[in-house]
């Protein structure tokens, strides 16, 4: 893919690399890691994000304008968590010398060149009215229970959760309950890892994406919980802050 | 590697990953993969490719031109799959400073930048007039029976093979046979993955490097059929286009 | 975090990748491998190097400027390998906007950037009297005995030992002790992986990184000799040279 992009674009459009570690075929992994990405680029970066069970199917491609920056990605929800205003249009047909399974390199790559290389080429294009967009799972508040789901894994074992600042708001999480055990287990809620009473403690603290997470200092809250991307935990909390 | 590179060349020369996922010492591996991403390059490039278990050794270095790229890699067979007029020059012997186990960093990667910034430096070089090519085993067919082996198997578990649209005129694979087992598999021969009529069929279609390959909707067709690169296998055809 | 750079720089500044195989949390791994590279960079050249189990805690960011390069990192240990003349800066406290989970992106990259548009702003710095330095084991000798320990295993399985060629002067080991083990296995001393009598010999050479090394041909010498980084070894030798 890179190569495909330096050729139409020449040596003057800097590529950088930002993940390879999606896990082959999971839509919602690419949506997360696109939305933790996006809003550190540069205004009018192009990105290139392929994660494509359905390369060879009808589904189309799309370009999407979202404050400022373009991506271009097939339609398939991997825009999903990208919130507020975004501009979309329709890729171009294939031409026939098109590959059937790498749209990546023979179509993505070079639709992203055209428009590093000019943005106005978006002005020919379709406007794409409705894109196909994943229905996210609900996180929601009963009393002093909270219903998330795990995002995202990281690469040290952090579960980053599907609640923010505002589903926290008044709310201090005093313990956790997975889908898979009703046991509840303590946290502690702390600003930063380096507030945790113990270090065994399980921590729950705000993340950098916006997003709160649960850790446990120097090893994988993931593994200790039996957590994956997707599961739902529910939060028991009380009135209070952070 | 690259550090070498941008302490030779300066900043003006731009870097890309092509991969870092060769196995160790795999040199068909390595083969595969200059050979899959060097026609999509800008011509004029400069590939440095490095899968070299005969470091140290008195194998000598090379700089090839094919299609108007270069490529600078140890004389181990690396350009083994790269067909057609190929022209192969030999690297300057080594300096006394060079360390005896990072060639890459120490020989190849300074090479690399040196033509990246002159490409008429290589006319200072002596021409290499055989250069090591692996023998690749041979694809053949007889009678509705099509000889094949396994060139790659990629990120999803598809089957890469060596066969290509010359290996299957007039031949509609209908079902596989491995090496460790003589069972007859049935085959979908498809033009893409959503061609499938089930999804659990196990699937052979044209693949994005001008190979067919075999593939399983969503799973590993290599998990699946036990194969790895390298094995052979049989297809039985019938007289037909995909 | 390359997000963040370029947001900042603009697209005039190169960024390469060096490693992302630093273990989570090892920042005698990371300090290996800043070691390693930073002496093949260019000069003027701004290394990013973050491992930083210690985010959110009170411990402070530099900047080092070691033989014409810059190096932007955590206050830890990172740069406890880079030896001879070094100076070094504090940096700013961080902005209230900034994540308390991921200074590597919201401040390490941004101080990384306005050092590459200007490494001026160093001046405007408060110089950091003593960083902290991680206390390396020793390696120290006694009449025929070596003591050493492993500093790293590459992705070959080598283990690259901290005997540097000064620790080996008029010294050629003959055989080794792990800590784990008090048998003696005999070494075979090369200059380069070819010159093994026996493919199976496990062999002692020197490293590209200026440290000796431990191989076997075509295997892992770590995994046969079930050593890690940190494990100590015990080197027997005898007068002589490589």
């Amino acid at each position: 893919m890179k190569a495909a992009i330096l050729s139409f674009s020449g040596y003057d459009t800097p590529v950088i690399d930002l993940t390879h570690e999606v896990e082959p075929g999971n839509i919602l992994h690419g949506a997360f890691h696109l939305f933790s990405a996006l809003p550190h680029l540069p205004e009018g970066s192009v990105t290139l994000a392929v994660v494509d069970p359905g390369v060879g199917s009808s589904r189309m491609g799309l370009v999407a304008f979202w404050r400022g920056r373009f991506v271009v990605a097939p339609d398939n929800g991997l825009i999903s968590m990208l919130s507020g205003p975004i501009k979309t249009w329709k890729l171009p047909p294939e031409g026939s010398s098109t590959s059937k399974t790498f749209h990546g390199r023979d179509v993505f790559a070079v639709c992203a060149a055209k428009i590093a290389v000019n943005p106005g080429w978006t002005s020919f294009l379709e406007e794409l009215e409705n894109p196909l967009l994943l229905e996210l799972p609900e996180t929601s508040r009963r009393g002093n229970l909270l219903f998330a789901h795990v995002l995202h894994v990281d690469n040290f074992g952090n579960c980053i959760l599907s609640a923010t600042s505002d589903d926290l708001k008044e709310f201090l999480p005093v313990s956790l309950a997975t889908g898979s055990d009703s046991a509840e287990i303590s946290l502690v809620a702390v600003e930063s890892y380096y507030q945790s009473p113990e270090t065994d403690s399980l921590l729950i603290l705000p993340g950098s994406q916006g997003f709160y997470e649960l850790a446990l200092n120097g090893r994988s809250a993931a593994e200790y919980l039996g957590l994956l991307p997707g599961c739902c935990i529910t939060l028991t909390g009380k009135r209070g802050s952070f």
